[in-house]
């Protein structure tokens, strides 16, 4: 294992010139026109893992964008076998205008790495690559049998890695899932999550009069959807912030009082909390505490609102249309269809009669939980904990891996996130980085895993 | 006045054509983009104005967008002078894609020319010129003395125009104005607006987190900068569409039954408001009818509302910032500056206190009225009636002219709107036109009404 962490070291420039190959392609999956990138970025990846020795390096077609698949299966029978996932996707880069070097040109600054997708995912992404280059190099062989899937639309919904995956159920037999697409709690401060939660989205759709309006002619007679819509989005929370969908909460399995006291000795700070929002106050459910509402708790937030003149100067208008796009998110045992008819309902029930109200359903991907004593996830603690001097603290993560269901109900995988981020990494925001002491340090972290998985 | 009548009838075709030179001129002043067309819109109507045979035309600078002057006043010092005020700026464009053909390439359709500004107001604007150029032509003299005031800015605000005129009261000296920016009742049944709106702008901007944040890493801690502008959106109004702000009523002037009798004696019909509307069930005041709704009392709309991501595909973000753009429409006796320092003050209270709202105040501008009674009134009556074989009904009008109110306050001259636009002409919205029989008959109309007032 040392002539593999030596390598590491080693090569640490070479790696990060690479990292930077991989972060100059725009592989934005949400976003039509960047479909070219996507495909240029898959078939970078799977270059590169053939290049490091993995086998069977291949760009599977799916009903959206590509899986890149690897594997190398000469740890013999009786070794295990880990799936590894992880996305070359990123989202959208919007609003370009706040960062500071373009997300594209990967820009190197106080030895953090800008650019999006430094972080989320495909710095953590490239940095099992490397771990794998590095052992193989180093020792010839890897500790035990690994499979890539590595996914091109995470960051749209996964919404064709489902069947995907059923469709390929043997090629994707494994013991646990392995993902690098989490973070630390802290510098310093590592944290497997064990829990992520479900998400599904829709659109509010109002329509109102046929066309934009003179406000002087029609306003005061007609109802604005923009009003509308702001009345439905007011409504959807209580004065304290529970969310007010009806039977929203009713299967939102509770917390026992260990797991509490667990989450809760979780060293995380309102000041942190500060420090990554730049505000002073939270806001949220009030019998709840900042991580029992972001891993614990469900939330129904409006990601983007719309409707009438947004430019410069003024447009004396009644607008004929507005929407917004939301996304809720689930924990156990919320069930992301059921959840999304009780919005749509809820949506419907409280809408004006003087317009047109549509809600839109989209992508529904249920929650996902591996209990804190599975062997995997006290391996991943040894070697996070070996690198870094400090044991995790084990969380209930806030975001959302959809794939995980999938791998938990189709194929009965445990999984272990075993991830790399800090928490002001800006991932999904402007200036995303990645902390490259975090980037090596994942590396060697990956290596020591293996090896211990086996001994 | 025979022959200026014979004079336009026989050249429709010639000043239908010259119309749309005025049209394809994007004269949009609230965009900074369409500075030069602007100026190509207020030169080639000086122009136009010299070549029908009114003296001095001039464009004169003002702060802003300049103003284009022309005079005629060889009718004696016993002839009665108007003061023509019009605009030759339009309203922007978008939604682009719902206008069935461009905006500045004029299209005749089934006896309406579409483009923006052919009814409010460049369409209106042309036909005061077209009836000086019939007058002039076939009679060689106009029966009283005229001074133009058509200005560049009245689609955002007039925000230069009060000082300009203040500045050069001399030179606007007349004993009343005569407008052409409002419009019938319905085919062919003319209206007289005796009262005009004010109308007042502001935007709220929310500003939370520091940037775009993770909606897994942190809803359901953060207060959502677009919720939080829905909420203040939605107290905005009660239940029944009255206005929540604070004294926002104190100061509106009652009307007298006599008033509320004879505006409600209007032909004017759900049905009309239907189809204009494309809405079945109007929303507002129950204790107002529409008429009196649009024309008699304030209202508070939103023009447009933004916020987090609106591009195609999905975006898990709290968004860092949300804002929307009001107006408010005034009636006679609100101080526009009071009101708008209401609305500040009511946002400002009910404000959630853990993110930053801001409220910006933009243009105010005072309602104005002239009392039915008023000479000038009473002769265009005549001529409306001579025209139409109808007498006009007497409106108060939704919109805003914010000059009214200076020429009210400043050189005390009463108003009169003789318009001719038609109610589902898409002032402000795609598709807007003129229907050309309004367009010749209203030519005829300002010639007679010149002839009447002094005879």
């Amino acid at each position: 294992m040392q002539k593999a962490l030596d390598y590491v070291r080693a090569n640490r420039e070479r790696n990060v010139n690479e990292l930077i190959e991989f972060l100059r392609i725009p592989s934005i999956s949400a976003l039509p026109e960047h479909k070219p990138d996507i495909e240029r970025a898959a078939h970078w990846l799977a270059a590169e893992m053939t290049r490091v020795g993995l086998q069977n390096a291949n760009v599977l077609p799916t009903k959206g964008h590509p899986v890149v698949y690897a594997d190398w299966l000469e740890a013999g029978p009786s070794a295990p076998t880990a799936l590894i996932y992880g996305h070359y996707d990123v989202q959208p880069v919007d609003p370009l205008d706040l960062w500071h070097t373009p997300p594209f040109e990967p820009n190197i600054r106080d030895g953090k790495i800008y650019a999006r997708g430094a972080t989320d995912d495909k710095g953590q992404v490239y940095l099992l690559v490397k771990a794998m280059e590095a052992m193989l190099a180093a020792e010839g062989r890897l500790p035990i049998n690994v499979k890539f899937l590595i996914e091109g639309e995470e960051e749209c919904g996964s919404s064709n890695l489902d069947e995907f995956v059923l469709a390929n159920k043997t090629l994707f037999f494994a013991n646990h899932v392995l993902i690098c697409d989490t973070g630390f709690l802290a510098p310093g401060q590592p944290a497997i999550a064990y829990s992520v939660r479900g998400i599904v989205g829709a659109e509010i759709h109002v329509t109102g009069p046929k066309t934009d309006l003179h406000s002087g002619g029609y306003g005061g007679t007609v109802r604005n959807p923009t009003h509308a819509l702001a009345a439905i989005i007011a409504a959807m929370h209580d004065e304290h912030g529970y969310i007010r969908i009806p039977g929203f909460y009713d299967s939102v399995r509770p917390m026992s009082e260990e797991e509490r006291a667990a989450l809760n000795s979780v060293p995380y700070t309102l000041e942190q909390w500060q420090k990554a929002t730049g505000l002073q106050t939270p806001w949220g459910e009030p019998d709840f505490t900042l991580l029992e509402r972001t891993g614990a708790r469900p939330t129904c937030e409006v990601n983007g609102i719309w409707g009438g003149f947004q430019g410069e100067g003024g447009k004396t208008i009644i607008p004929a249309k507005a929407g917004a796009k939301f996304t809720m998110r689930l924990v156990a045992d919320q069930d992301p269809h059921a959840a999304l008819q009780q919005f749509k309902d809820y949506v419907l029930s409280i809408a004006p009669t003087n317009l047109k109200v549509e809600v839109l359903l989209k992508d529904a991907c249920a929650p996902a939980m591996t209990p804190i004593e599975a062997r995997e996830i006290a391996t991943a603690a040894r070697a996070l904990e070996s690198v870094w001097g400090k044991p995790p603290v084990y969380l209930r993560g806030g975001g959302s891996l959809p794939i995980l269901a999938t791998f938990r109900s189709a194929l009965g995988l445990p999984f272990v996130c075993l991830g790399f981020g800090l928490p002001d990494s800006g991932a999904h925001a402007p200036n995303e980085h990645f902390d490259l002491e975090q980037f090596h340090l994942g590396t060697e972290t990956v290596i020591r895993y293996l090896h211990y998985l086996i001994g």
